[in-house]
């Protein structure tokens, strides 16, 4: 580990961590005063009475005259938090009122963190779907694999608002707004790219769809036993279909196996993999390390054979960081007034990502910095477009 | 119905009303700016872990340092909302986000409104008390009877943060606080006093408690059939446990033979008493009105024959408006880290409620104005001494 890499916890004071979240990182306050009766009539019986009545009639009228319409819950169930895992629910609600503060500082939404005291799937997804007429929209956080794939996919098919866990799809998008920029700067294409995925838990299931919607061909996903491919017999319903749909040329073995010639390595597993197997790669690959605060490859490992690497700290350049993604796609998707999040929708913001630094590129800058004020609006256009295109 | 009355309303346009809801009335923000990568890394990752770390081996460390210690959850199944009745969830939320200001602006509390797609009490029981990590206290609101008084005894029992179905005790601790100072003017005293109440909903049962508590021994409750009392066959669990502590006289009929020398009467149930009834008062009653828009008798009779008046209605003396004790009792029960709201917190509120116009007591002010300022900060106060006190 180099100093560098040590620096990033290193100069944050435990006391000056502790200050920025006494009380809680959020207020919640009335957006009028209420000085006398009749602020009070308006905003409260007897007046409240009529927008109450006017809803009743029209459920439209919720979009515009309470919150919903431009508030988003922030929900875990504790399982996944940050790489500390399963710590509960109460212990994960400073990542989501941090997630919350992220939300209000970029795209202007509101947004409340929930979190809740079940990880049975059953349990949770009744639990969201009857809390849901609360908000706008949805947006689950640090809830383990596979059970994420699961609650999510039935809380769609459940709801009429948009419902994205952000552990799979906001880090699925800035890996590809990195990646469309690497190749803009390589002059390489995506299509027979041969791509190497270290993880197949959220992150690593939502990038092979993300980058297989945006045309990769040629994707081999490891997990902690080896290369996933049709004939392991130890693969989960999850891997199954990963097999279904990755490793075209029916590769096995391990990592020295899946590196071989390898164009690109994306690792969203927290793992470790060795300077030999880096040494197998094709000339000048892309490698992006995730994992947080050790990249699955040393920095100063990918450096010396990379053309370009991306790693998710904020010390290094290009951090690939989710907030590069939620705060916009959710403001883009409410702006839609959509009722889904779509693939369309997420290739919009991946590129709107990409574009910001287009002006700007170099190996050193395929994506904007994690608090560039440009991104967020930019990504809600884009995807606000995407939606009323589709009609999502 | 007299001009005054119909004022309440008339001096509000509809164009006013929305206007104070365009967007809805709560802002949620991030208490800090988040202008650089540093303050990115105290408020998310990488900072953010550490106080994760500390709740999870010290759950204590939520009340400091997230919004739990002074957050309160506004919770509502839209099943009995103002006079609306079951409106369902989506069309109360304006007036759960009502409350979430007047929880902000009178107590300096942190407020969300949730409201749930469900009317079922077993998953309205189960849903509330999973997402309890997410709060520090929980308002339950404008849920029907006698669903209400399930729900709330059972997530009292299953959870160790204060909860509180505020259409019942709020309004209980406000009515005592009103009585306090009547007989106090008057010179009179609640043990013996003929008191009859009429309905026997959210309100009317725990106002009867509420008074007991304080020292009330002898109570009529009327529903819609007459007098609440032990020989009726037609009682559900909730009015025989109503007829078993109260009506010590054994008084049986209707309106008539309840209000036959009644010295205080409370009008919780919404239905329409004639001068008839009144007449049969004892001589200088008291009378307390609460249905809003239309009290249960004519302020203009009750003047007429009353010593002391009072109503639910903000354009007539002596409102009796629950924001005068919710948001100083949560703030209170918060403060002492409270986790239930017991009746001597309660019995601590009407009293400070009651002592902030002793100084201008009159038979026109037996209670403060609802904007009054004073009135939060002294419930709070009684409140959190009360609780710890009893260590409750």
């Amino acid at each position: 580990m180099t100093a560098a890499l040590k620096r990033n916890t290193q100069n944050l004071t435990e006391e000056e961590i502790f200050d920025a979240h006494a009380g809680g990182k959020l207020s919640i306050a009335s957006t009028r005063p209420l000085r006398d009766m009749r602020d009070l009539s308006l905003s409260y019986t007897p007046g409240v009475a009529k927008v109450c009545e006017a809803i009743a009639v029209d459920p439209e009228v919720a979009r515009t005259h309470t919150g919903v319409g431009n508030t988003v819950a922030v929900i875990s169930d504790g399982s996944a938090v940050l790489g500390l895992g399963d710590i509960g629910p109460q212990a994960s609600l400073p990542v989501m009122e941090g997630k919350a503060q992220l939300f209000s500082a970029f795209a202007g939404l509101k947004s409340v963190p929930i979190v809740l005291d079940t990880q049975d799937v059953d349990e949770l997804v009744e639990t969201i779907a009857r809390l849901a007429p609360s908000f706008g929209a949805i947006n689950l956080e640090d809830i383990s694999a596979p059970r994420c794939f699961e609650i999510e996919r039935r809380l769609i098919e459940r709801l009429d608002i948009p419902v994205m866990h952000d552990d799979q799809h906001g880090t699925a998008v800035v890996i590809l707004a990195a990646l469309r920029n690497s190749l803009k700067l390589l002059g390489r294409e995506l299509a027979g790219l041969k791509i190497v995925i270290s993880g197949a838990g959220a992150a690593g299931v939502a990038t092979v769809d993300m980058l297989t919607n945006a045309g990769a061909t040629d994707i081999i996903v490891l997990d902690s036993r080896g290369v996933i491919q049709k004939d392991r017999t130890d693969l989960s319903p999850t891997k199954q279909a990963l097999a279904a749909k990755t490793n075209p040329r029916n590769v096995t073995g391990g990592v020295n196996e899946a590196f071989e010639n390898a164009e690109l390595f994306i690792g969203v597993s927290g793992g470790s993999i060795g300077e030999e197997a880096v040494k197998l790669m094709a000339p000048q690959p892309i490698i992006f390390t995730l994992a947080n605060p050790t990249p699955e490859i040393d920095p100063e490992i990918s450096r010396k054979y990379a053309a370009i690497v991306a790693t998710g700290r904020s010390d290094l350049p290009n951090q690939i960081n989710n907030v590069l993604a939620f705060p916009g796609i959710f403001a883009g998707a409410l702006a839609a007034k959509a009722t889904n999040i779509t693939p369309e929708m997420k290739l919009a913001a991946a590129d709107a990502i990409a574009s910001i630094v287009a002006d700007e590129l170099e190996p050193g800058c395929i994506v904007p910095e994690a608090i560039d004020g440009r991104v967020a609006p930019a990504v809600k256009a884009a995807v606000q477009a995407a939606a009323e295109a589709q009609g999502a």
